[in-house]
């Protein structure tokens, strides 16, 4: 298998001229869709969704249209038709387990909310009827949610206080829950369903730990029988009001124990006279109703997608959105306050067996029934029973393995968890959020920005070059230093910074050449591995051209290696690739062969 | 050449241990560095930058370790001495340039700061001197700039009016650079030299430009003559004032042309007592020495890193800022008000072909010789020519080439540089810097957090798998999808949306498939090439784990390609590799080959 010189030297002008060929590929590329075609793609495509729409129904004529049109908005059309006596049996038992649940968590939750005990039944009727009838999950049962009904109170009270004013407090409320319904649809409408995406899960997962943590506390006050409870939600305003009341001790040996007392019978009442558009509070409502209604559908969106994907089916974050606030909209005319998917009752309706939303909807009836005929019979419940019911249903949103879990995969997640969890706890709820948000996205830019190089060397028998230090079998190439940006991004922030680490280390592997005595170690070429790279700003290609320029000054040389299509689009357009030779190549092994002479 | 089946059988089993073995490799890589001790890292690299110094200065003794001691601190004493009347030459012309074009302009940028004319004079000989003993580079022309000027006027004016209480307006004017002068110093001994990097360059050219606009504004004040002008910096309030001076016309040809009249002669008196830290304000001066120090420091060290990469030679960041701070601190004592490298005169003091900083010392001392001897002479200037000497410093602000380079190359950034543009001369100079520095940053999250994947294919000839839409000659493997995820980040907020694009890619290309007739196009394998990602968080691997369910139950295969280190570390800890029973490669081609047969 001996090859004559001339067949090698044919040979090496094959490689070469493939290489050649391969360059030209790089740097011949079409050019990428600009950032105009790209938010218009975006556009476009929420616009082209409803398109298809309006074109398959167009396919069909009259009831047939109809039918079409009216089972995309009511999901029940399309399962409704073949549900059977079997389904029936297993959504029976489950909606009236979770009915047994919600009846008692309705009645607190609406104390959470300050509101009489009955609107937590009346919102636990409608809002669950219209999900069975919109919803696209099998799984979530609707009704009010502990972490909402505080958020809410906590929020409105600021603007009226319920024990002052309880008929003006109540037109708040449903005004902000028209808002936050009004909000869910809008996002889901127009597409926008990622937005719940950017509270992260670790987030997530502290900030519903600190509102199960201030929920506990409020119930001391229901208890304990407390009189003089402070409003406020944080722990210290708490244990001042707890330290107090032991000074004034509970009277429950002479008074006797609190109990709900009357809880006004019959079905919802319409409300609608109570939504106060002209309210002088409306644009600090309009703010309420945002942040619940972000609050409500991350909690729905949540429990609801897990349960989908422990199940293998999908669910569409849009439709979902737009089915949640049509359900509160709807819900705030008949005197609902903010209704979502709950945790632990979705929990107890998927372990006692639901089939399809028709659970909720048993349990909207065993409701009805409750409100016309059974509010009497709870008359003498005492509320601390209602309190420990509440409190029952905390343990489930405090996740400790989780956090513990977060801790062990991402250090920065978990300082998001654990700033949200201190955040809800010591300040309040909005404020616990924010932090949460807040701390996700610096850890985002301090990824993204992050300055860090690394070195590549050729993975022994491979034409593969990968970071040295993850695999330290890797050979560094003599008189070539191989680096690799590690962020995606090489931009205002962190362009000076990587040019000067670049430096440094060349410096640096040069004079340990010196003194280790190796003259082959003089570095004459230098290869940028800018496949990780997304994009570059004028910034970051105008630290590549100084990065040239101080090279050639050493009498080194600067190669590109695989840039990816909007970084050697750029590249292109500002003339780099001509002030640096053409030296762009596709691998970093053709950039070596091509330039070193051995 | 032909081999016998035997012969082939074993090329096929040293190929696959090979894979075996690389494929081990990657799974077993040592741990990667955690969070803290990266965080450890940068700041045990603060101190032992620190430790170097100390342990380089213990080496020698007596008054060589002092000369180490001071060269360190003063840069003059190590290239004074190799000072040669040659240099002199040149440093006395650059300095005689300088100081003809600065005199004037300190006279025009005191009034922009709404302080008599005597103080931009001070400012010019106090801090060239300290600067010039501290400094590292060779090109800055120290002193009192404009736009550094205007707004530390408009924001201190806000404070006390200094047309009714100028001494008391003085001694804001002094504590608020004492503060500037601290955290400059601050930045710099703390090594945050890439805090500065923080502000983009096409912030930087929409910042100036809108600054040039509203300074070049103010000057119609001083070249019409205008009495009652407005104190605002906006662009409608100085509109209206012009209007309204048009209505109530300009009187020249009866009072007589403004001249500039008294400026007190004499060296620059102490101001030691007027720094009040104990003032009232102290809260809002302390935010005042922030915004003056960030402004002032990105324009001096903009300015000369450009020149010293020009030259070729490094500027430390962190001891430029030593130094400026320094300067502003000493400054403050001497009734100097914030000084900091300006644009303008740099270019012409690098034109006129200054060698070190003596030009500075040459400048400072032809101002003191006209502090001491020509304020009289300076009697007449009428006020109009001090506005048409701002003026002509202006268009070197504004850069509309470079605005128009910025818009060919990234149209985000183009909006960051008019963002910050219309926000200073639409509201104030501090907006136009938030509003610079938050489109920056929302490009950053925007592009680190993009839900885009991208399909690979082989490129023809090689082992190279590429973007198919960059590379249109890329060929895709038949019954294998290659996705690459486009970001640096698979994370809360993009998580979800990549595993949904990638099932509804994976989707559609089998329906195309079967369309087309072509029974090959069932999917069997999903190759994620994770090459890209840096990191990955809590709901990144729950999404993957999501993805890979979703697969399973669809008959089809998960590997991943070419995981980081991070990435890789994290993908053990939680058990995922062992979930998709081990299948990660080094490269997408050995994950071809193991997962199928043809």
């Amino acid at each position: 298998m001996a090859l004559s010189a001339v067949e090698i030297s044919k040979e090496e002008e094959k490689v070469t001229s493939e290489h050649y060929e391969r360059s030209q590929w790089v740097l011949n590329a079409p050019d990428p869709p600009t950032t105009w075609h790209k938010l218009g793609g975006s556009v476009s495509n929420t616009i082209s969704k409803y398109q298809e729409m309006c074109f398959a129904l167009r396919s069909q004529h009259g009831p047939k249209l109809l039918l079409s049109f009216l089972r995309g908005i009511f999901p029940i059309l399309q399962w409704g038709p073949n549900y059977s006596p079997t389904k029936f049996r297993n959504d029976l038992l489950a909606g009236l387990t979770i009915a047994s649940l919600c009846i008692p968590q309705s009645i607190g939750y609406a104390t959470l909310a300050k509101l009489d005990p009955e609107y937590g039944l009346y919102t636990s009727v409608v809002p669950p009827l219209m999900y069975a009838l919109m919803g696209t999950s099998r799984e979530i049962a609707i009704g009010p949610v502990a972490v909402v009904s505080l958020l809410l109170s906590s929020m409105i009270e600021k603007l009226i206080d319920p024990a002052i004013d309880p008929n003006g407090y109540r037109k708040l409320v449903f005004t902000a829950t028209f808002f936050a319904g009004i909000f869910k649809a809008a996002f889901g409408l127009l597409r926008l369903g990622f937005l719940v995406d950017f509270v992260s899960h670790a987030a997530i997962v502290g900030f519903m730990g600190g509102a199960a943590t201030i929920i506990g506390l409020q119930q001391l006050k229901g208890l304990f029988g407390i009189n003089h409870f402070t409003n406020k939600t944080d722990i210290i305003s708490v244990m001042k009001s707890l330290w107090e009341s032991i000074h004034h001790p509970i009277s429950a040996d002479k008074s006797g124990v609190n109990i709900v007392r009357h809880i006004k019978g019959g079905l919802n009442p319409s409300s609608i006279n109570q939504i106060e558009l002209n309210n002088p509070h409306i644009g600090a409502l309009a703010k309420i109703g945002l942040v619940l209604a972000a609050v409500a559908l991350t909690e729905s969106v949540a429990v609801g997608r897990s349960f989908a994907s422990m199940k293998g089916y999908h669910l569409d974050g849009n439709k979902e959105m737009v089915s949640l606030g049509f359900m509160n909209i709807i819900g705030c005319i008949f005197s609902c306050y903010v209704a979502t998917g709950s945790f632990s009752r979705t929990v107890v309706n998927f372990t006692a067996g639901c089939e399809t939303l028709a659970s909720n909807i048993v349990m909207a009836i065993v409701v009805i029934v409750s409100l016309q005929c059974l509010t009497k019979l709870l008359y003498f419940t005492p509320t601390a029973i209602l309190a420990s019911i509440i409190l029952s249903a905390l343990p489930g949103l405090i996740d400790i393995n989780e956090a513990y879990k977060i801790w062990k995969v991402d250090k920065l997640d978990f300082l998001a968890c654990v700033g949200a969890f201190f955040g809800v706890i010591f300040s309040s709820v909005e404020l616990g959020l924010l932090v949460a948000v807040a701390i996700s996205f610096t850890k985002i830019i301090w990824i993204s920005i992050g300055a860090g190089t690394e070195t590549l060397g050729r993975l022994p028998g491979t034409d593969v070059f990968c970071d040295v230090q993850q695999y330290p079998m890797a050979v560094k190439t003599p008189g070539v230093a191989i680096l690799r940006v590690k962020s995606a991004l090489l931009c205002f922030s962190n362009a000076n910074s990587v040019r000067e680490r670049i430096l440094k280390w060349i410096t640096q592997e040069e004079a340990k050449g010196k003194t280790e005595g190796n003259t082959g170690s003089t570095i004459q070429l230098v290869i940028l591995d800018t496949s990780n790279l997304v994009s570059i700003d004028t910034s970051g290609i105008a630290s590549l051209e100084e990065l040239h320029e101080s090279l050639v000054s050493s009498g080194k040389q600067l190669a590109i290696a695989n840039p990816r299509w909007q970084v050697i689009y750029k590249l292109k357009g500002t003339n780099f690739v001509t002030r640096i030779g053409g030296r762009v190549f596709l691998t970093i092994g053709e950039a070596i062969d091509c330039n070193l002479d051995f």
